[in-house]
């Protein structure tokens, strides 16, 4: 197989859920990286089938849109759980844990936001979390969603220490998450190099 | 099979993407129908898993997440395309369609969203349709994405006649599915029945 390309901004924002599976799951790819604003982009957007990134190319496949390419890595790297219920399972909490930290984000100038309307989407997420009792989302195996659902945590925690103290599942998934043996070293890079949250409205570093 | 339940809105919205699934391909299911605001929704509310509609039920099923909902019927029903190319192109597809409708609907009172972010958009689409050419986004083969795209056109010939003009194979492609037998009816009826396009600021009926 030839390397995959992901390219994306120089942020975490949403390409950073496919950097970690990719880093996680020792997976070899190119992690193109695009300055906000920059020429390179100005170039590239307008041959963007929607004018966005993420874009995953390689091995005569091009994909965007977020959710359509951890999809397809969760299908060609085993992530994606092993029955219809798991599959569909899966699919859901993506979906709606991305609610919760993109449309929520746009909130954030609310005055209640981080004590009501951020809390509130935690603890929808530490309910379905629970349903599977185990170290990940689907119980003892690791899926693509477990990315995503670590890296909303992580940014929450960003924006402010101790939200998650009142949801015990979620929080150690968190710390479990963060001691992979495969992800450590990557985690601390990016928290040494400051990588911006996101390109926006975030409360970036 | 126990009939699938699917509860939403009574207004066309998310929910009407699984409703032209269903009613197109003859799949008996319950369509039950909330009213926005009323006591109904008030008391299912909390006993949603992200506190929102769609939610689709039966047979020991339990989703909700409009994408989830509507790539678990792809496969159930064989609207999923055949390989996995097609798989992630749908995916592709129906994700960047959506966020057309509804991340740019939030634009629509800006005044060139009808001249300028709307036709772009369109532009997109109409490119990505034409990849494999034929009567559906994959060819000959309907698939689940067929019925959100087709809605969501038909909600921009309601903003705006005449916008599909510019756009041949998108606009063939409405009238195509307009005409199809399963759905003729329904459609008509809908239209009579003056169902509201969505919930809030889409320039109802
Ligand atoms: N629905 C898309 C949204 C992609 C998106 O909004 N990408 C942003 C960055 S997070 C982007 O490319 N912005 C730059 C631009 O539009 O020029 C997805 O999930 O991938
Ligand atoms: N991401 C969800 C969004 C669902 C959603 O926003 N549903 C709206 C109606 S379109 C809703 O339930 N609103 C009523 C409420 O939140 O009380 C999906 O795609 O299904």
């Amino acid at each position: 197989m030839s390397t995959l390309k992901l390219h994306y901004f120089a942020v975490r924002g949403f390409g950073e859920y496919i950097r970690l599976l990719f880093v996680d799951n020792h997976i070899n790819f190119e992690d193109v990286r695009y300055e906000i604003g920059g020429k390179e982009w100005k170039e590239m957007k307008p041959k963007m089938i929607f004018g966005h990134m993420p874009y995953l190319k390689g091995d005569g496949l091009e994909i965007v849109e977020t959710g359509a390419i951890m999809r397809f890595l969760g299908r060609k790297f085993d992530l994606n759980g092993s029955t219809d219920e798991e599959v569909y399972f899966l699919d859901m909490f993506f979906e709606g844990s991305r609610d919760i930290r993109y449309t929520f984000s746009f909130q954030r100038t609310e005055e209640d936001y981080l004590t009501k309307t951020l809390p509130d989407g935690l603890q929808k997420l530490e309910n379905l979390f629970k349903i599977h009792p185990g170290e990940f989302i689907l119980g003892d195996k690791i899926s693509y969603v477990d990315y995503s659902l670590f890296e909303e945590l992580d940014v929450y925690h960003h924006w402010s220490k101790g939200i998650l103290d009142n949801f015990p599942a979620l929080k150690e998934f968190w710390e479990r998450i963060w001691k992979r043996p495969n992800l450590k070293e990557y985690l601390e890079k990016r928290t040494a190099d400051k990588v911006p949250l996101s390109a926006t409205f975030e409360g970036n570093y």
